[in-house]
């Protein structure tokens, strides 16, 4: 998987650096233009508790923030491990020369006005990037991006985030959509190993981080935005051969014409028909999500379930409309809803009366999570019918309310227990109403998942995940009778 | 639009009962079965100041709630306008022999326990009710259903939910449906002038409800959740009719062979072909919805908004990434974002800098939001332009945590100012994070709504009401122009 053979030690500078430059720190913050400043980013740092070296550089102070400022890079009396660029487009490349003279290896270019202002000042700034780079070994991520966001060595480059160290890995060619994934994950219980905003993709793209990816002890599970790419080849190669032993959840933005448009615009990107991503996705097993949300409900399930090949589900909802909703819905989404078998519908036939309840699959029950002996005996029945691979309860964010907190925990312990004694078929929970009815689905939400529970903000979004899912171990799974020949799955 | 003359003056007394019978009400719900109780129902109706009469109906009780109890309905001395039947499905023949006998007209049967079932025990206890009906003038709603929901009678049936009258009505065949959105659509602003939960339409359908509300003077919207109908060509002609006048938005449940499977076991609706259904909205311009969700932000976009035949968006976000996820939700939910005219690029290219943003629609601006002479101007800009009919505003639950408190009052003002001066071409607003990040997207979406922005969840529901809506408009604008002979649109 080694495509260049010093990448992976460079990269690892970067990612556990000791000393960080900024190029680019004001003494203060009063108008700031839109986007991050270099003293934003110093502070991010500051606040995260780094605990290497920050050297703040500006020509015209001498002391920012109680730190001593340099004039250059090149002023920096020692190693730095990583440069970080701030400063408007123009003043980019005298910054790579420095860097160069100092034999700096990292550069992270945060400015933006390249390429994707679609002027040609932008295009010409780039190209000169370029041509300083191939001059050494310059390991420049950008421009236009956000770079490297490490929680365990303490380097934040986001506001309002907690900092979660864990298995998950985000490549992203949005900085947007980076804040956004580090923000919103921690709620799923997902922590990150590295998340890479790399913007315009310039000098290194995803190809280059899939390589220290693909060999990253602390990466289990790979996320991927991106908007486009010029090493096509490259990346579906890589996406085959890492994705057999960690998953890749990608979304591809610009998909259509006018995603597209915004892509050219953002990060330069030709974002390319969509048939040929279609083709992509199919020809990699990499896993397809539309947003980060859906992203994180994957990656939450790779981390939290026993791999399944295929999503056969018994559902159980209280409610007739809602049990036709979720009968639709998962036939939308893809997940098939077995008919039981004789065994197991004369078992839930002892157990729960046909009237205000059905027991075909989808079930509709309202009383069953009421119950926690109830709905012990109707799980058993279900996860023994050999037709089923998983069971969805869909609760309503009435329950919390409805529920005595006995009853509540009760429900609890049962899912719970159920995971640790049959974790090969796994049961989950979707919450009925979260999608729009926000606090009090946040909280029962947080509250399931507390109590270890696998839990989906919708019926929607736990068939989307679950689908995805066993579809990658299914893939996989072909692919490794497929055999030494590696012709992948037909 | 009269297919049946007394039926309207039928359920005018329904609607507006001054006197309530429930038959079925015990003297504690101690350990009430699943679904409603007699005692629940009278205690929805006392809770919510029900003005009217109400006659418990208990054979083995003399005072319940310190309300005299009747041994039967025709024990009752006086008028009764509703009848509420709460007893086991096979007790209900006797009860509609005791109405019949008393010359009540309407009757509710809340009961469940019929053809629902599957059981031959079922089908024949509902061909009981149809007989006793077909002797006399019995307006039956049910069996299996929660029945008539009038906030102006004060007659509620629903729990937990805000009691607010206005100018939209649901027919629902799911009862769990109509307390979702009886609960759901006060948040939108959205009040009900009639909401009907009428099960398995043993006796009454969706026409019959449709026939009455066509000459409702309080209602101007009719949302409608259906499973099946026996009577296809009439709810076409119906709907053709009445939505010449009334928009009538509907979730089709049932459209997969396994949402089909579930309606059978819940309204035991037979729920037809997803095909038929597809040709009955293209053919009557019926606004076809998916959840509850969906049709409450169709609803109130009816409520709000001067009509639009097309929807040609301007969308603004702050951020490159869910800038190129905006023209791709667009694409996918059918809104075009037009290019912009040279009048209006010129015009923003003056405003916005191309450095972290983009003048291309769809447009990422950061800076935007956060300054309301600079948000006037580009809105002054995006409506004055002919190929502009709406501008979506995306904006991120960040905004109310990092715009100071005059800011935020400037962008509130500035948008309300631009829909009362040019209200046709809206200004709309979608809130980025709420359809995960709960209270903080709830708090949100509460304070733009309070004053009085047109506000969706998300991107993908603004886009979907708004097409929806601009389509309505240009189908019954066709269907106008086809002149006298009602063919309607091509």
């Amino acid at each position: 998987m080694i495509c260049d053979p010093s990448l992976n030690a460079d990269l690892d500078r970067a990612f556990h650096a000791r000393a960080v430059a900024i190029v680019g720190v004001s003494r203060d913050d009063a108008n700031p233009p839109p986007g991050y400043t270099g003293l934003k980013i110093l502070r991010l740092l500051r606040d995260a508790g780094f605990p290497g070296r920050l050297y703040p550089i500006n020509p015209r102070a001498t002391v920012i923030d109680g730190l001593p400022v340099f004039a250059s890079v090149r002023a920096i009396p020692g190693p730095v491990d990583l440069v970080i660029v701030t400063i408007p487009a123009q003043g980019v490349p005298a910054v790579l020369e420095d860097c160069l003279a100092a034999g700096v290896v990292n550069v992270h270019v945060c400015s933006a006005g390249f390429s994707e202002t679609g002027l040609t000042e932008g295009r010409e700034a780039e190209d000169r990037l370029k041509e300083i780079a191939s001059r050494g070994r310059l390991r420049v991520v950008g421009p236009n991006c956000l770079g490297y966001h490490v929680p365990a060595s303490r380097m934040n480059m986001y506001q309002e985030v907690r900092l979660l160290g864990g298995p998950v890995a985000f490549l992203s060619q949005s900085g947007g959509h980076a804040q956004d994934y580090v923000g919103y994950g921690p709620h799923l219980g997902i922590g990150f190993s590295k998340v890479v905003s790399y913007g315009n993709a310039l000098l290194m793209d995803a190809t280059d981080f899939l390589q220290y990816l693909a060999d990253d002890e602390e990466t289990q599970v790979i996320c991927l935005y991106l908007e486009g790419t010029r090493n096509g080849p490259k990346l579906r190669m890589l996406a085959r051969e890492i994705g057999r032993s960690k998953p890749i959840i990608m979304w591809k933005g610009g998909l259509t014409s006018q995603g597209a448009r915004a892509a050219k615009t953002h990060t330069s990107s030709l974002a390319g028909e969509g048939r040929v991503w279609e083709a992509f996705f199919r020809q990699t097993g990499v896993v397809q999500a539309g947003s980060i949300e859906e992203m994180a409900d994957i990656a939450m399930t790779f981390l939290r379930l026993k791999p399944i090949t295929r999503a056969r589900a018994a559902v159980i909802v209280g409610g007739g409309g809602s049990n036709v909703a979720n009968g639709d819905i998962c036939a939308q989404e893809g997940v098939e809803l077995p008919p039981l078998g004789p065994e197991t519908r004369g078992r839930l036939l002892g157990l729960l009366s046909l009237v205000n309840q059905s027991v075909v699959n989808p079930i509709d029950s309202p009383a069953v999570p009421y119950n926690a002996s109830l709905l012990r005996q109707v799980l058993e029945a279900l996860t023994a019918d050999p037709s089923v691979d998983l069971v969805i309860l869909h609760m309503s964010t009435f329950f919390p309310k409805r529920a005595t907190p006995e009853a509540i925990a009760a429900f609890k312990a049962c899912v719970t227990d159920f995971g640790r004694r049959a974790p090969e078929k796994p049961v989950v929970v979707a919450i009925r109403g979260s999608d729009r009815m926000g606090a009090e689905a946040e909280a029962m939400l947080r509250d399931m998942r507390t109590a270890g529970i696998t839990t989906y903000s919708s019926m929607r979004a736990a068939c989307r995940a679950l689908k995805r899912f066993a579809d990658y171990h299914r893939f996989q799974a072909a692919w490794g009778q497929a055999g030494q020949d590696r012709a992948g799955p037909p």
